[in-house]
């Protein structure tokens, strides 16, 4: 055989396990940074002197920062929700050399094993978590490895030196029931999503406390759970709407919920805004098109995506990263299924 | 350095480009197939044990024939379209090693030279690509490299050989116009996509055809084109209603661009279904949740997703493909959004 077989440029991962150190640091005595301790930048320089010819390739394309391979861990792709924070993810990516490896787990076993393999062979320089809590097996490998990562919505507590970037969840609450009132609701209720769920209970904090402050006692029976699909919301309006005293208005935990609400009111013959306000939560590419428009609290989650990433990749650069933990703005998006209660036929 | 530096499994591209083969045939050596010429697998052993340590790795995944790295393919993610693909790929990965590469171009040169770079590297065994046609760069490289490759979605003729999935366009145009037909509609607009679009060309020609069966002639004033997005179909769909003689029902290219349609109407005071049929093209997620309810003419993209990689794997593996051509068919998904031209108020 006479041409040598071609490698796969080295990820840093590789390098930082061959040196017993972490990417980070790789990625600094690549960029010939200050802050590394002269032992370890000898050490890190012998493995890429020993593996030359692999190594300048890569050493080539990381001293502009922006080689490698990331994954993006998600249960699975089956949600506007999820999709919407790959697209920022590869917008992110789209002027960089770094590829996005999906790493869907379905909730198999046998994936999540074959993952924690991959993370073994070196061949992922970080990972961006969705909806990961501090228990999750794949945050808690991504620690042992020394390997970074930003988790994007956490499910609960992280630790104390874990990234993440979420939305403002009990403001986005607050500011949805506040324009209701503002408009004259005072029965207003909130079809959130799940009830375990750490965005809905601080959606539900943010409408209790605009009603608290307004002097408006909460009405239990005005609080309902779905699953982030219509069909839930769909069965939850029917039934606010059989209420001996039926809500106004309704504070709508996602936008796709909010299909399931105006199939209810169409169904029922009650025109949005006319006979019944809906604000959403999301501000879904869909969204703006619906009749009447969907009013909604903007999550930016494209927005999510794309920080998540650029964190990511000062990380993985070896960079600083000047907030451990990010919450973006939940804008109120005004459009047309709000009105007044006083405007109810 | 006591450790030897971790390797990346190699990849079936790397070993059949040492070798001077195409990726089937390093698959079929591995899996031990008799359809090999003698020379050729003592040619692609030898590359194998040389690189031992590596190959008996990838070896013992490949047997199971699952291992390996596919790309997909794709403009951008930006559209529903693109995401219901990558969900039937991603499905059809679950329960096997292979893993998904995002290799959206945005159509950055840039980003399609990295592409071609990592071809060249060996770093991926196969590709999806979605809307290619016979002249992107990408199939001509995939091709040149003897990669295997599946298009979704063909955007125009393809070579003779190369492995595509579809929907039966024309099918589904012919599909929905009838049934319009059927309930009593004689003055039917088609509300299309982009002009020069395959997809737009084939179910056109398909509403066409189901007029022309009826001894109806087609009416040009009724035949528009939009862009897949809503904006267009509520200017389309607002021009259509200043007609003289509007029509009784729409043939809309795809059910993005029938939230544009149910826009219009709703401005206009039009009840769907009373006062206008709509029958989409897709059966998105959402489309069962509208209200009302959309009528569609269900276009499998999960499906085309699932079915697209099950071929890249067989032709990955070196197993035989039954088709080269593969054309799933297009249902009517009655709902609630088409009713009879009597019914109009």
């Amino acid at each position: 055989m006479s041409e040598p077989l071609p490698h796969q440029p080295l990820t840093m991962a590789q390098i930082a396990a061959a040196a017993g150190v972490s990417i980070p640091t790789v990625s600094k005595v690549i960029n010939q940074r200050a802050d590394v301790a002269p032992a370890t930048r000898e050490r890190v320089e012998r493995v890429m002197t020993e593996y030359g010819y692999v190594v300048n390739r890569a050493a080539r394309s990381l001293r502009t920062g922006q080689s490698g391979q990331i994954d993006f861990v998600v249960q699975s792709l089956h949600s506007d929700y999820a999709c919407e924070i790959l697209r920022g993810v590869e917008d992110a990516l789209a002027s960089t050399e770094v590829r996005v490896v999906l790493a869907s787990t379905h909730d198999y076993q046998q994936r999540e094993r074959q993952w924690v393999q991959r993370l073994a062979d070196g061949s992922t320089d970080g990972a961006i978590l969705v909806l990961a809590d501090k228990q999750s097996i794949h945050l808690q490998e991504l620690r042992r490895r020394n390997i970074p990562f930003v988790v994007v919505d956490a499910l609960g507590e992280l630790g104390p030196d874990d990234l993440s970037v979420s939305a403002t969840n009990l403001s986005g609450g607050k500011t949805a029931t506040r324009y209701l009132l503002s408009l004259g609701h005072r029965r207003i209720a909130a079809l959130m999503g799940p009830a375990d769920h750490p965005c809905t209970q601080d959606r539900l904090t943010g409408y209790r406390l605009a009603l608290q402050d307004a002097g408006i006692p909460i009405d239990p029976a005005l609080i309902r759970y779905g699953d982030f699909h219509p069909a839930s919301a769909y069965r939850e309006m029917t039934s606010l709407l059989a209420l001996p005293e039926p809500p106004t208005a309704v504070f709508v935990g996602n936008d796709q919920q909010c299909l399931g609400v105006y199939k209810a009111l169409h169904e029922h013959g009650m025109p949005v805004p006319g006979a019944m306000s809906v604000v959403g939560f999301d501000d879904m590419p869909y969204s703006s098109q619906l009749a009447p428009a969907l009013t909604t609290i903007r999550q930016p989650l494209l927005e999510m995506g794309r920080v998540a990433t650029k964190m990511l990749l000062r990380l993985i650069a070896g960079e600083p990263v000047d907030t451990v933990r990010v919450e973006l703005a939940t804008p109120l998006i005004k459009r047309e299924s709000c009105g007044s209660p006083r405007e109810n036929c």
